[in-house]
């Protein structure tokens, strides 16, 4: 066992308790150096907005909310400019802060921060929605009281939440007063070493627009021109005499308004006036019944059940993966104009921006148990298609689109483009993202609407940017990044070749399909961006020819042309201090060596494994994980499918737990600044695609279930085609379900099977 | 001929006149869009103090004046900051303004503004290195006065300079007054989309230090809390009643004082006062004549003599080359504290920095025309060692020193590491200028108390750097970008391991000889250094083993391990506006083409092509003339030089044209911004290694002329080991001459020629 295994072993879970059958998570406190990140495992969401779970007598901090439409635009400085870098950035700031309450105890305000919190508990409980946490502090002058706050963030998307704050005086009666706190958005987080977080906005950021009023915030954007209001509207008496042990209570309903281009400061008031009176009308045991039924919908399809022993806390296990789909599913956006950002919306890490694990781990996630959000994550795509061609001209690509590796409104924000820019398999990876959601849901609509366009214009980029080369004919790929950011700027990164030949065939198909299926609005859209037949054909040459580099030596897919000749970076003897390697060696010597941040052609033989045998992944599966440092979240999950895939059981499990427990046992020290994302999404791909064997084979389910040696069963479910297929695993074998919807066709290893309505089928292991 | 080859050609030359038998250079005007050009060709400078040649009446704009010892530290940032970049640049800044004069006519101050300068002529004579001007002005009263003003910057290294102005009124009597002017700094260049020039400061930059008095500018840079005082002492009657045509005549001479970490203002000012006073002291005439003597010395060995007819402009030609040469003699530091800066001390291009094209274009020239500067500069960069061994750790490497990219006080200020910190054959320049100095000069002396130990920390770092690989033994040298910029980050450039084979080997046998030569003195700084024999053994091995990329297809050296394969840039089809492609396209899309910036393997082929046969050299140079855009002004020098080499007669023409006249005619468009130093040095390269086939084989001089067909003879001459060879090349043949010295010894082709002090051998073409 190595240096980077001890690192990425899970530590204790002790910091949170499991209840309810793994429906509810709690997390005693105080702790003060765990405060920052109980607000992140806690924050609630809904793709419009989030609030980080910061405790309402203290405030926010240094910024507990953010909105998907709010984000600031700064320019990017650079020491030495060249052309073609990218001019500016686009950072989601916190916007104004509306989490804190003042309590007042005959008259006088407490000053929480003089205060000590004797115990704190706060729960989430995965089916209302509700995060609730109960205070027992102990005040300067001795007397206690307890606070007990609930609060929730509608999912339908609204740009609001609602809270229920109850205080009671332990012991002695008073008259309480409780004023709910309206402050301007805090400063943003600053540029640190790490590359990581934060980002210098170069004096622009909020500033207030319109004449200041105390009821209301409102700010605008010195660079974006964005503009938000915010306001609260209350329920309940906020004064009242208290006997002893007795407690007033009220309801407070946040509502914001963010308004791009906005001119009329008192329009964007109306809004968030109407949005928090709106909630303040439905109440909060309303809201509440609302959620739950929006959750019941959701956890139907994202089912996670887990039986184990004690010592392999299956319940705890399950409870987290819940945890995980939780914070998918109410963070990616559902109106097309927002997606779902690396760190969702929990926190200030990398900007707010969304990257291509969005399309690679969080999309395939939702599409099968909340499709209407994968379409509304393409639609976004679709919004920000002009961007990506711009970006490409930008780049001199005479044809086609590039998505920008990060951004929040479509522009390229990366300062660093040899682990930036240069990654273009972002355009296979929301190819891959449409393939998918084409195939989960058969909405052949969205690929009329959107969906074959884009495939168009990034199918194009792949012919702009490769070449067939003279020498032997080869469809060659240059100087680009693949996944693995420790090694830059290469020639033929194998992920990004199959990816690409994947992405060139996919959109052929594609094409004809739709013009098959709608002919006139297609001639339109052809007839629009150019496209000719031609085109197609020149896609399936390139595929037909694409090069994936193979070494003959070691018997195994090479990730790029030259990476399997550069000399092996020492892992093993690499203290542990000096893990991430990034934070530790200039870029230049990681890229000089044999040593990969995450998983690459490792995710590469799991998303484009189809026809290569079982023998030469594993060869590959062993060399790889050689040399792999796991330095990104990202990691874990594709090491943990494939080492299922290949028979490595113990790598196998070993990987689901880092990805499952990332945030949760905070095994990368950064979830202060917020949740991993695809790492969330990716420990429910450990799950069903590793130890379920989940993939798609000629565009159906085929599953090849194996069972960890800690459990005695599991059951995992999705939506395809509009059926809800189960499966439950056991020693014996797997059970599969058609649990509603039309008959369901998918492979159990080798073995076609259809199940109709409602059939159960039982197969052996 | 393709673009790029039109682009290049020279322009007119009729901007400058040639007078004296190419001995002095005029330029005439007024021309205000050349005036910025015509200051930058005839500034001044002494290797610690630079001028503009700026017209005094107008004062220096934004900067005429710099100080090698004078430079600005402030912080790079970066959007996104990785590990090992560096932290802090160096940037050089115009110092105090001491350039202007202020002319009152009858007690009114003139407005030169509002005048027109009727005619101006600038003239500067190579011989007394005095620039002299006049100027005749009419002002806005319609009366015209005559100004003449002589100006010299002492060899001797004095930080100040001399001038003498007469005023005559034209045709009226008048009551005349000159004050000198005397400014504080002006702000430095601010930055551009062009990365060859200016730099934000961030707030840096100069302040007042000390009290402020009126005949004394005494400032301190904020960052590097380097300060600078400056002064003047004038000799002559400041004011006279002047008859009509008469003439006021005054001499001004301005001392400069510069201090790291000063803590006194008082002893800065009494430095810069005294300076000024002992040129005063000395006067004019006098100054003018020690000028005129050193510059004797000079030329006796800088010998440029070319017999052409008036189409090839023989004169011309010889009178830019010396130019060429009188800008490297009087820029480059003789105190061992400073080098020889991209620019020179004649703008702000570059920051001011010292590149690698110092050692491997300027210091061979100087080697042998003035070798106590090229010991000077090497004693620069032993002086930074110390700096060079930090960087080294910086960039992860356990052993030996890495010479920044780019600096002034030795620490790395690169801030795009691809075309920067990773041109790690830097190294191997210095390694090549000592092994030059020591073979043209002898001096042991300089091995045994630097050279020895800077080339044993620099060849570690190879050994550091590269490796043996397992699957060849070859030594290979990874990730890193040779002196082509527009490829970066490749593995085995074979410009790089062919520098480097060569700087190990050197190493290796100059250890040995200081070693019997010193062995105290040795014994002292291997035990300091940690020198073992062993290491030693590894260079030669390393050395025995480079790998040095080689096309079995195309039968040439390959610019390294994947450039011949990459689809080839269509320069013939790209316009000419789009050159330098680095101002045009994003540096990936160049780095993605077989496209070169400059010579690379073509200047490989120049310092370590023995062995090499000419059909191999010629197929190389064909190919690579076709892949290189040369967009640096370095690249035309080792074109041609290899053109002569391989008979390419008419391209070592055309190239030996670009490369001498590269700021007489201002071929890149930005000599406003200061000379190409390199380039300069370079075209005496092309003319006496190119034209007169010079090359080292075996430590000792060889020569193999050639007669451009526009030429019916030229000669040059070069100090070699104390002797002063002279070599005459016409039709007929070659004539050497031992001018004076003791024996020399070389090579005439293939035959070793020694000749006797004073003997003159006449040898057929």
């Amino acid at each position: 066992m190595n240096a980077k295994v001890e690192r990425t072993e899970p530590a204790s879970k002790s910091r949170i308790a499991i209840g309810d059958g793994g429906w509810t998570l709690s997390i005693d406190g105080p702790a003060p150096t765990q405060e920052r990140w109980a607000e992140t495992i806690f924050a609630l969401a809904n793709g419009a907005i989030g609030v980080r779970a910061s405790i309402d007598e203290l405030g926010g901090g240094d910024g507990s909310t953010f909105l998907t439409a709010a984000y600031e635009v700064s320019p990017i400085v650079y020491h030495e400019r060249f052309r073609g870098f990218a001019e500016t950035t686009d950072t989601r700031v916190p916007v104004a802060e509306a989490i804190g309450l003042d309590v007042a105890i005959g008259g006088s305000a407490i000053d929480f921060t003089t205060a000590s919190a004797e115990r704190t508990r706060r729960t989430l409980d995965l089916r209302s929605g509700v995060l609730t946490r109960e205070t027992r502090w102990r005040l300067a002058d001795g007397r206690r009281i307890a606070v007990r706050a609930e609060r929730l963030v509608p999912l339908d998307g609204t740009t609001g939440y609602a809270r229920r704050i109850a205080v009671s005086p332990i012991g002695f009666a008073a008259a309480i007063a409780l004023t709910p706190r309206l402050l301007p958005a805090p400063t943003a987080a600053g540029q640190a070493d790490d590359p990581r977080l934060g980002v210098n906005l170069h004096a622009h950021g909020f500033a207030p627009f319109g004449e200041l009023r105390p009821e209301m915030v409102v700010e605008k954007l010195r660079g974006s021109g964005i503009a938000v209001a915010a306001t609260q509207a209350i329920r309940g008496e906020t004064q009242a005499q208290v006997v002893a042990d007795g407690s007033i209570s009220i309801e407070i309903f946040t509502g914001y308004a963010v308004v791009a281009d906005a001119t009329d400061p008192n329009h964007l008031s109306d809004i968030a006036a109407a949005t928090a009176a709106d909630l303040a009308d439905t109440g909060f045991d309303a809201l509440v019944d609302r959620q739950r039924a929006a959750l019941d919908a959701f956890w139907r399809n994202a089912v996670v059940e887990i039986e184990g022993d004690e010592a392999a806390q299956g319940c705890e296990t399950a409870a987290t993966l819940r945890l995980n789909l939780f914070h998918l599913f109410q963070s990616a956006g559902r109106d097309g104009q927002g997606s779902a950002a690396a760190k969702g919306l929990t926190g200030q890490g990398y900007e707010g921006h969304y990257f291509w694990d969005t399309e690679v781990f969080m999309l395939p996630v939702l599409a099968v148990s909340a499709p209407e959000i994968a379409r509304a994550m393409l639609a976004y795509r679709y919004a920000t298609l002009d961007a990506a061609i711009a970006n490409a001209r930008a780049l001199n690509h005479d044809q086609g689109a590039l998505y920008a590796w990060r951004t929040i409104a479509g522009r390229e924000c990366s300062a660093h483009y040899p682990s930036g820019s240069a990654e273009y398999h972002i355009n296979a990876a929301i190819a891959y993202a449409i393939g998918f959601y084409d195939k989960a849901t058969g909405d052949t609509g969205f690929l009329v609407e959107m969906g074959a366009e884009m495939l168009v214009q990034t199918a194009r980029l792949w012919i702009a940017l490769g070449a067939h080369e003279a020498r032997t004919g080869q469809f060659c790929i240059r100087g680009v990044t693949g996944p693995d950011e420790y090694t830059a700027l290469i020639d033929n990164n194998w992920y990004t070749n199959r990816m690409a030949q994947a992405h060139l065939r996919l959109a052929a198909e594609v094409v004809d399909r739709v013009a098959a299926a709608a002919p006139d609005a297609w001639a339109n859209t052809a007839a629009r961006i150019g496209y000719t037949p031609a085109e197609a054909t020149a896609w399936t040459a390139a595929a037909d020819a694409m090069r994936l580099p193979y070494d003959e030596k070691l018997r195994i897919d090479a990730q790029d042309d030259s990476f399997l000749d550069k000399p092996r970076w020492d892992l093993a003897g690499t203290p542990a201090d000096k893990f991430p390697l990034l934070l530790h060696y200039h870029p230049m010597t990681l890229y000089r060596h044999q040593v990969a941040k995450q998983a690459d052609l490792v995710l590469g033989l799991v998303l484009g494994g189809d026809g290569i045998d079982r023998e030469r992944k594993r060869r590959a599966y062993d060399h790889y994980d050689s040399v792999t440092a796991h330095d990104s979240t990202l990691s874990a999950c594709s090491f943990s499918i494939l080492a299922s895939d290949v028979g490595r059981s113990d790598e196998a499990w070993r990987h689901f737990r880092s990805t499952a427990f990332v945030d949760v046992d905070d095994l990368h020290h950064n979830t202060d600044h917020g949740v991993h994302m695809a790492a969330m999404a990716g420990s429910w791909l450990a799950f069903a695609w590793g130890f379920g064997g989940f993939r798609l084979r000629e565009g159906a389910p085929s599953f090849a279930p194996t069972l960890p040696a800690a459990w005695r069963g599991y059951g995992f479910a999705m939506l395809w085609r509009g059926s809800r297929l189960r499966i439950d695993v056991d020693a014996g074998g797997a059970t599969y379900r058609n649990l509603d919807g039309p008959a369901v066709s998918f492979a159990h290893r080798d073995q076609n099977i259809t199940l109709a309505p409602g059939e159960t089928r039982r197969l052996g292991a």
